[in-house]
């Protein structure tokens, strides 16, 4: 059975909602828009295959990284032929800022580090499929519709798989504390930021 | 039809063979030599992805590159799945010295640079292919031995894929002749290195 645009906005735990001026902003230059998120998920893949070089003592983490970056990369290969279909050149990936302020947090010790990784990625993840699920019901019915609802509901997996693979390497209760100071931190470090058309 | 291991070793066209000696390296360590390959995918796979960065006025050639980046990345993965089963630990990446030396040889200005790029590749490809092939033949009758011999396979069209992406963005002639330098210096690199239980 397939979830709908909005049981997965429902399911996501984000303290502040995207307002409706993200999605003029993305409608008003939706090129910059569909450029920055085949970057994003360049961005994602890489960040997982960090993961995989960085925690060779974690052989299951490792294996559900791997299994993501090459998700991530088959998106960034479907977003790249979307960019071709509209003649948008794909240049090398700009900084993204929201990321950029999240990892300002993530602590340094080994394993606390380990976990903010992977909660960072929650976070960068349900915001992610959040303007996502918004861009989808905002577009015109037609191709593109279509694959950002299928590309919403695909990527609405991502967040739980960063807390379950989370709550299988730390306590489960330091996991749910953690999260908690994460959406709070995402939720001041979004609403800071101005509305563009790109993804964060 | 599938094409067998000596129909492959026909088609490649290094200047100098592999000795015999390189397998008994490697056979006399299996784990290296496995983990050093899921190595050599992951680095592959980088490496054609640094080309879809660097490159954005060829939108044909990132296309191709990003489907082989795809296509490295599942082999990365299928060699860890076989370190897996081992109890093989896949740390960070060790630096490769014979990439390191072609590398050396790269010009640098920009067109010369990308088709200097593109006959790297085709040297590391044409190489890495060979000595699957021998490792292939040479592992007794199995799980690894069929892995191999359809891994010798599919990384056989790797070394014609950068040669006629080369020729679809330089003058063909042009290509050929950078391409006997570089089969000279490949030739010479590999020599000049000791056999170890690793791809290159």
């Amino acid at each position: 059975m397939t979830i709908s645009l909005s049981e997965i906005l429902d399911s996501l735990p984000l303290r502040s909602p995207t307002g409706p001026a993200w999605v003029t902003a993305v409608m008003a230059d939706l090129d910059h828009f569909l450029a920055d998120h085949a970057s994003c998920e360049r961005k994602a893949h890489a960040a997982a295959l960090m993961i995989v070089s960085r925690f060779p003592e974690h052989p299951d983490l490792q294996e559900k990284m791997i299994g993501l970056a090459r998700e991530e990369l088959e998106h960034f290969e479907q977003v790249f032929l979307i960019l071709r279909r509209r003649k948008i050149t794909l240049g090398p990936d700009a900084v993204d800022q929201y990321v950029k302020n999240l990892l300002q947090h993530v602590r340094h010790p080994r394993d606390q580090h380990l976990l903010d990784r992977l909660l960072v990625a929650a976070m960068v993840e349900a915001r992610s499929c959040e303007r996502f699920c918004h861009f989808a019901a905002a577009l015109p019915d037609g191709e593109l519709k279509t694959f950002y609802i299928a590309f919403a509901q695909s990527e609405s997996s991502h967040y739980p798989l960063f807390i379950n693979t989370a709550k299988s390497l730390f306590p489960p209760a330091e996991v749910d504390r953690r999260l908690g100071e994460w959406l709070d931190l995402e939720s001041a470090i979004m609403l800071a930021l101005p509305y563009a058309a790109t993804v964060h």
